[in-house]
């Protein structure tokens, strides 16, 4: 389970058919280093979010849980849309659309 | 769930007859960053790609759902071929065959 | 299933039912090494941990099984607070707000 | 799941009694890079693999399976034999004791 | 499922009932580089390792297997004592409590 922000959308044709009608999404998971990580995942979005946001992820079961079905070909889901970050060290703050920290 | 690029073939004579009958690929990650990674998967594609395609790949349950049965050795599946992927900050591509970037 | 360091808070009011009333932690991994991962995770707290604490943090069916059901979105959990770490080569201590080791 | 080169045996007396009766073979993951990972793995062998073959490996319940039981403690299992690997970039070939290339 | 070394022990107190009664371990992975990884797991111990000793590990259902429930917060368990590992390139060998390889 983790915060990632949203960076991109995938799209298929040719799949199975127990993904249809779900939005995918590219998702950079945040890390508290300088950048975010370049190992994009690939998540069903059941909450509808949208390129740039700020989002918590969940994967296996609890992802299914969220989509509604556990016979289904998805394996990584939205299951949240983030307001907001406080880290110990580093202040209260939501991610921009470039990752950048604004602070609220 | 992850977006990858199938790199090659896989042949096992000798293996778990719950392996039979699918083919095995080869899949690279794809990344943001310059180049896919080089640890590659082995997934049983159900799906009919293709090397240099774009696929999306699923891990336990879902890729076994995708597959059609929980009782098999297979533990990863390409359960979609990707058309086009579009990124916040670098427009819409399709990944040719050598992982390069085509608009589209 | 490992030990961490609760470095931060996450707000989100748009999400899944199954993830209403629990506090959502940021944890960062232990490492032996100089410093923590800045891969850091999203736990649900079931236990009542602070930030600057150090926890015992669960993945997938074991989280859910301290969590009381394993019909929710949750996949990981915070499931114990930890009072100490004795290391072979390190000494017994306890890990401060930021991170150092105070021996006990 | 994994293509991978088996490295090593693992000899273990006291274990869990779902342990006997299998060898335990150490693999180092293959990749496209210069080398193969040195994370080995522990897997379980059915199927008859020896030092330096190249073999295909899955995890969890997948593995389970082709051990013949949901109820053992094995995670990580042997479940083929591989021929030979063909990469879009590196032509056909086998993997040699030494883990270098060799043309088929 | 991998095979690491017992490198610290963890206390906590707090914690969910279900992982009373078991002791808890750090494990660094053995790699076959020139050191484990830094990145150490927790693991529950129903063999009975010892600080220094080398064990196999093992995740999820195959660990509560072991431990003898799978209704419990463990998810990765200790399910072997290591007497010896054989590496095609480096001899047989048990681990000495600091890490270092000791030829038998």
């Amino acid at each position: 389970m983790l915060v990632g922000r949203v960076v991109g959308n995938v799209w298929a044709t040719k799949k199975s058919p127990t993904l249809d009608g779900m939005r995918m999404l590219l998702v950079a998971p945040f890390t508290t280093g300088d950048k975010g990580s370049d190992e994009v995942l690939v998540a069903g979005d059941p909450i509808g979010a949208g390129i740039g946001e700020t989002v918590l992820v969940a994967f296996g079961r609890a992802a299914r849980t969220v989509l509604g079905s556990q016979d289904v070909g998805w394996q990584v889901a939205v299951v949240g849309i983030v307001d907001a970050i406080q880290l110990a060290d580093g202040g209260t703050f939501e991610l921009a659309d470039d990752g950048t920290r604004i602070p609220v």
